[in-house]
């Protein structure tokens, strides 16, 4: 299957989220215009999105919501899983380790790296903090492909080469620097002040249009 | 000026990260392709997303760096200022504060919010904590028109709620469900699987490709 677009990838992503949601609560049937209703988007675009990945089964109850999660399954995840590392495990680190656990079979945070004597050879929010000086070794031992960026913004550049030195194949980049690695790499930089600048600028458009 | 495309809005805010960090280092000028590489995007690309902003000024040494700085707050930031509140303070909550700290004059974090008793009526990543019970109150008080969300799961439609009854006309959801609030009011969910998940696929993708 050909790489799909950016943003279906997320919406996939985001689409099992409210699926796994939807069997906690029993819920085994949805329809395309609940699942629409539930992001914000139009039924459309769910259906365009499923299209894509080849999911064709219109019951009159709408979605089979495990088929539709282990199909998305098959399209997110790779077979024998992904491990990923937590590179600084300050406040942020903590909470996306946190967050993260235990969510995804096929995706876990098995590691985590820091500088601080405290916090080396401590269980952090459920994962081991290892030394940054075993960088390497515990990525290889650990066949660790993905490393979640989360030092001060001064260290980003050299971690992630570091990193990328040491065998990881994507960065996630929370820091509040771009960091710039041989293009190989997949890197998705993540600024929280986007996403806070882009409410704000969409609250002020709005606030703007009600007085005019 | 009418609204501009939300991948547009996104990069501006980049864009200013990235041009502050070059004032910060005595840079002056930038050229429309140093800009792009520093973000993994087209030249092309940079001069749309200026272009749509009205700016043109092409000079041999590049972009005015300070000039375009200015010309990006005039369109992400409100003249007046806007104030935004933090409502859940756990290991997120303080990790986007400290994040936030003084980097914008124009979108500040005046108030974060809180139920355990412990952090009420104190100073957290240099910002006040009230109780949730006084969420009206000052967000009123103190004018807050953004809230960012980072309570549990499990209460965050309730406090969403709870938000846009006392004022607040944008959210920014961290929380791993997404909220349904009233159509007037702007909302931006953000799952921090997502950005994981997404960069997974793509070393999937990528490692598939080199197998083949």
């Amino acid at each position: 299957m050909k790489s799909l677009p950016e943003k279906t990838i997320e919406r996939l992503s985001v689409y099992r989220r409210t699926l796994l949601n939807c069997l906690d609560r029993g819920k085994e049937y949805i329809y395309s215009h609940e699942l629409a209703n539930l992001h914000n988007i139009t039924a459309v675009q769910v259906r365009r999105d499923l299209m894509l990945i080849g999911y064709s089964t219109t019951l009159k109850k709408g979605y089979d919501v495990r088929a539709l999660v282990e199909l998305i399954g098959e399209i997110l995840d790779s077979e024998q899983g992904l491990n990923a590392a937590v590179v600084g495990i300050g406040n942020l680190g903590r909470a996306i380790t946190a967050f993260f656990k235990g969510k995804r079979s096929k995706l876990q945070i098995v590691a985590a790296f820091d500088t601080d004597p405290e916090k080396v050879n401590r269980v952090i929010s459920g994962v081991k903090c290892y030394s940054m000086n075993d960088l390497q070794q515990i990525i290889s031992e650990k066949n660790i492909s993905l490393g979640i960026l989360t030092v001060p913004p001064e260290h980003a550049s050299k971690v992630a080469e570091a990193m990328v030195v040491a065998g990881i194949k994507g960065i996630l980049n929370y820091t509040s620097v771009p960091v710039n690695v041989s293009s190989d790499i997949i890197i998705e930089n993540y600024d929280m002040t986007t996403s806070l600048e882009k409410v704000a600028y969409y609250v002020k458009q709005y606030s703007t249009k009600k007085v005019q």
